[in-house]
């Protein structure tokens, strides 16, 4: 079913985020913002259906967020979740587990920036469970 | 003379530049947006008033400008300046000659993304004149 995404923010949606789908629950979009490669600063527009949210994840290169649209979280392992509105960044460190997504009731959208790309490996782990999302955004 | 900043995004405005103010025309803010080293991706949002633009400049790194306020200017040398508003990316690749600023009636505020920190540095050039500027922007 093709689902409609509201305008939240002045960047790009993009379109939907079918290569990560397996990495996360709910559907995603995603908008590539820039391509130059000499400058080692990948960074995309993630937009995320309210309930989305991607697996528990690291990487090893660390990753920044830079909140632009509607109403998000963000965990660390074995920390209480942050709530995520515009104008907020988040700044990862290396190898730290986490996961970002949409608030229950609300569309969200960050720049995700890729640090350390030349030798950064995202790693994958288990889902978010519905218990676990609960528990953390409310 | 105090300037009142209005509240044109979502980020911070910091404090005004006066580190750079020799390398500017007009006032600017400065807030750092992040502090983590080992991300290599330095981050700040700049705040331009009403026709304040930077000196032609380079960086060896590179640089990203994220546009999320107000109404501004982008140049490189030698081409015709680029309008910038909320949502426009800019990739400048290392070395090119360029200026930013806002326009001649509004604010203006872009995130700048530091590229490269490890080896970058700034080489700050002369000046955009009041003709250069007018021509640029008209």
């Amino acid at each position: 079913m093709e689902t409609t995404v509201p305008k939240i923010s002045d960047f790009p949606t993009g379109e939907e985020n079918t290569g990560y789908a397996q990495y996360f629950t709910g559907k995603s979009w995603n908008a590539a913002l820039t391509s130059n490669k000499d400058l080692n600063v990948p960074m995309n527009n993630i937009t995320f259906e309210p309930g989305c949210r991607n697996n528990w994840h690291r990487h090893t290169g660390g990753q920044i967020l830079i909140c632009v649209g509607g109403i998000g979280y963000y965990q660390e392992r074995g920390k209480e979740a942050r709530q995520l509105n515009p104008g907020d960044v988040v700044e990862i460190a290396p190898n730290v587990e986490h996961w970002h997504g949409a608030a229950p009731d609300s569309w969200f959208s960050h720049i995700g920036v890729a640090c350390n790309p030349q030798t950064n490996e995202n790693i994958w782990l288990e889902p978010v469970s519905d218990a676990e999302y609960t528990a953390a955004v409310k």
